[in-house]
């Protein structure tokens, strides 16, 4: 194998597949980035086993030429010595040739590394995904339906499924559901899939947050495939595989409210800044709840008590208070957590008593919807 | 206590303070900031015995308000919080009333803070400084000598004096030495004292680091003021005390060598460049250690070689080699820390000899010099 390839689409390739190699892996070889340089171009790949990304370079783009393949093959370098090189280089071009014995020169410039390759026919293969379960999403929402409900799995092994994100497809709509058993994030967006149908399936947390550190926010379309245990994200020069978690991820529709006895509107912002001050106390405590307690002329008042160290106390105007007077408790981080998912300037909180659960959405906007569990103080 | 006080100011104020504050002190009342007002303005001070930093905000600047003072008085509030607190209040004023049992309100628009304080007369006393040790610096000038010398002390509480810079005032120069017994960096810069004398003290690196964070990147001038274990730093608002090490200062000036074999031009930011990608794979070996190798027409070679993963070569054109051919390695770390704290574009490397101490100063200025030991690999 001998190429020579633009560093900075070396550099970002790399960065790239990278999302995907852990140091602690316990397959040696998966602690390595896989080269394949063909005639029309170089594929780089990195997996960890539960996540494989890989990265195709082409020869040319829109007329420049970005690799010289000079001759093709295959070899798989040091994750992290390869990475930390290809920044460092000190020349805009870089060669890359396998000698015998798997030796690898990384030349620029008047800098030359050599390397120890190991044989790539010993990577693992990558998944083969062939599902017709197929829809598309612009980049940019996808990474936005991410952020707004992936906070919300739990970072608890108790119950694995609720580390993943649940995506349900029906009717052409898209639902994704995060929930840790405290509280739940919900995203729906309208999609076009291929031929209908419905499914669902599970894709861990973790996976969805390192795709979302390797989109760019554009429009771009991302062609996404489900099958039996594998999802795969398909952009133009990308591929983005994940494993899917195994079981059945509970029915969430049954603790959605279906009346509510208290409605308030808020300002987000104002309200946001109130929980954090607040939950600056509650924190010490160590459960982080504060206290929300409606009052007269459409006044809230926020607080919360840490007996060694003393105690907040706020009061918002809220825009309505409809319903009947509410004296709750929850934590401030779920709180905090659901109103910077919500892009909307106003939201309305629907409350059905201070035992019962308690949801939030954006005034203007019925894509989202966050529901916290309140904690028994009072 | 009463006083209403701008909000920027106070944040600005605890920030600088806190940086003596230190959450694992031994004396509960040191986690906490003193607050003590009078007619002049609030002090604000935080200490961890080692380093203590008073700042001082006056009722009024260049004709604005920006303390009013309602009633005098002092208290000790949670550092932590207090800090944590200013930061998030929601309007630009902020009114601090210690009401009985030290209760302490902390008031700004709708939000109210009550914290727990302590009794400010059990905080401990600041040391008197009356020495008549003093001259003044230029804070951006005292900023540079700190950063050129600082990072070369050592690391190990082996032999403790060398976790200091030794500051020598000697004929209206002062002269900053650090050395891990390694390496050694050294600063020098002349300065006004106000009744000529010499004398020499130790000062903690961690306490010059922190001075470094405070100051700002004027030519305001900084009076400093040493006495037998204290040194004092002081601005127009903030007053920086630091202990002194107990302890002589080995005497370092016999390590620098007084001939040299062979004499190196490099272009300072080049060379800093290679070496740090020779580092790569350096670092792997655990020892960080570099070839630096002399060969024909100018050219330097510096290599390095990790057995498991593979080796690196680079050349640079010198500007010019005089003398001896040479054969040496050194720690990478130890280079590069040298190369980022001279300013120079150029500068002039001096061996005496694989075995030898040598020394680094840039091309035209004087005042900086770093003194390397190698190691022995050939």
């Amino acid at each position: 194998m001998k190429f020579i390839i633009q560093r900075d689409y070396l550099v970002r390739s790399v960065q790239d597949v990278m999302k995907a190699v852990s140091s602690r892996t316990t397959i040696p070889i998966l602690t390595g980035i896989k080269l394949v340089t063909t005639n029309e171009g170089v594929t780089l790949t990195g997996s960890d086993s539960d996540v494989s990304i890989e990265s195709f370079i082409p020869t040319e783009e829109a007329g420049d030429e970005i690799v010289e393949v000079k001759e093709t093959g295959s070899i798989v370098l040091q994750a992290r010595f390869f990475s930390e090189i290809v920044k460092k280089l000190p020349k805009d071009t870089v060669e890359i040739e396998v000698q015998s014995n798997l030796l690898t020169i990384i030349r620029s410039g008047k800098a030359e590394f050599n390397l120890n390759g190991l044989d790539a026919e010993e990577y693992p293969h990558l998944p083969q995904i062939e599902g017709n379960h197929g829809f598309s999403i612009p980049a940019d929402l996808l990474k936005n339906m991410i952020r707004q409900t992936v906070f919300a799995v739990s970072t608890s092994e108790t119950r694995p499924i609720l580390t993943g994100v649940n995506w349900k497809v029906e009717d052409n709509t898209l639902q994704c559901i995060a929930t840790d058993s405290h509280r739940l994030a919900m995203r729906t967006a309208n999609i076009e899939t291929e031929n209908g149908g419905s499914y669902s399936a599970v894709i861990p947390g973790k996976s969805l947050n390192e795709l979302s550190k390797i989109l760019d926010d554009t429009t771009d379309l991302v062609d996404i495939v489900i099958t039996e245990n594998q999802v795969l994200f398909k952009t133009k020069h990308l591929l983005f595989f994940s494993r899917l978690l195994d079981g059945n991820y509970p029915d969430t529709s049954r603790l959605i409210p279906t009346e509510s006895k208290t409605e308030i509107v808020l300002a987000t912002k104002e309200f946001l800044q109130s929980i954090d001050r607040a939950s600056l106390l509650a924190k010490e405590a160590n459960n982080n709840v504060v206290k929300f307690t409606t009052m007269p002329e459409g006044v809230v008042e926020i607080s919360s008590t840490s007996p060694e160290i003393g105690k907040v106390n706020e009061e918002i105007q809220s825009k309505s208070i409809d319903g009947e007077e509410l004296k709750i408790s929850f934590s401030a981080k779920y709180m905090m957590d659901a109103l910077k998912a919500l892009e909307s300037s106003e939201i309305r909180i629907s409350f059905t008593g201070a035992m019962r659960p308690f949801y939030i959405k954006a005034l203007d906007d019925d894509t989202v919807f966050h529901l916290i569990l309140p904690v028994r103080t009072y």
